[in-house]
């Protein structure tokens, strides 16, 4: 179990890198970087990137650095973005149909994240039969046939907090093994599904922290 | 400096700890609780909720746990949330507009992130003088005057990429001192500005490393 090896925080850097690689590849005049730019442009320390990308092989030469191409090819390649990956997303409010809009558009700018939002989901008879920019709008009952025929295996959940567990259960049972989650309530899954919690309301807090204040702790 | 004392990784979990409080506190028949529930709630390790709490104080009895109604109190005040703390939101557009409507509806489910979302931006004279929720859409080229006279430190940002820098070098001279960027860059801020990055795309991507495949690395 490769994810046992490798921590977490190592891998949440990849992508860092391989936005820096792609836009570098877009702009095409680099074709040799650093781990020093890289670094900069990641907003990470360069002892970090020749770390974190060391455990996945030795990609770089000391004193040149790495091939952009290669090394992209090569991330990608790691964090499985070198196939196209279907996305679904559960429930069409509106928070989960801006993200609908705001993904395709994001996508478009970007070559590397093969991530591709193919169907939506939601309870509602009135936008059940519905698209957004072409995604078409299926029932939540039938999930398990929707992501088993599109080969799904990876869902963002937009519904309101008290929905969200039962939805991730269901999820689960159809075969999705990573969750992007939305709702602010931790989800219990099983050991071999993935979740990760994109909660802004815990981003802000966070950032509440950091204000100046006048206050002693 | 107290930021520099205190790893990110413990403020970062603060805010979870704070929700299982808030959820306790709303159901009113728990006053006290072990580090091993509020761990479990909290998705931590028991080690780990007395080692963060440990840094702000002797907050528990060994034995008896942590009051909930003092630990509760004690958290917002070191997060700064025992205060209201008002917050921008700049560029209304679907993403926007959608977590303008959002952040309001979270908010009225939970007492404790003081966190007001009370001023929107943007550029769009079609949007300007307009309002989502009785939260006024200003003119981002006024951003001085309202963020001043508002007294917002915290504004998150979500308009294009290539649009995010600029904001935030404009939104750091008005005063502001945290920002959530939802723009997949990297911002580039003064130190004293704190930015959290609330990119779902890398989130997607990082997923994806862990989808089971056939492949080896």
């Amino acid at each position: 179990m490769r994810w046992n090896k490798i921590s977490d925080a190592v891998i949440r850097r990849l992508p860092l890198y391989l936005r820096v690689l792609d836009d570098l590849a877009a702009e095409g005049e680099i074709e040799l970087i650093s781990s020093q730019e890289l670094g900069d442009r990641a907003g990470v320390g360069p002892a970090l990137v020749r770390k974190d990308l060391a455990w996945f092989g030795e990609f770089g030469k000391q004193g040149v650095g790495y091939e952009v191409s290669f090394l992209r090819k090569e991330l990608k390649r790691i964090l499985n973005l070198d196939q196209e990956i279907p996305v679904a997303l559960v429930g069409i409010g509106s928070l989960g149909g801006a993200l609908a809009r705001y993904h395709l558009k994001r996508y478009g700018e970007h070559a590397s994240p093969n991530l591709n939002l193919i169907a939506l989901f939601d309870t509602d008879p009135n936008k059940i039969g519905s698209s957004i920019n072409g995604i078409p709008v299926f029932p939540f009952s039938e999930v398990n046939k929707h992501v088993e025929a599109l080969g799904i295996k990876m869902a963002m959940i937009t519904v309101p907090a008290d929905q969200a567990q039962e939805v991730a259960v269901l999820l689960t049972k159809a075969g999705i093994k990573g969750i992007l989650n939305f709702a602010p309530v931790k989800l219990n899954v099983p050991s071999d599904v993935q979740v990760s919690n994109a909660d802004f309301s815990l981003e802000l807090q966070r950032l509440a922290y950091y204000l100046p204040t006048t206050k002693q702790n």
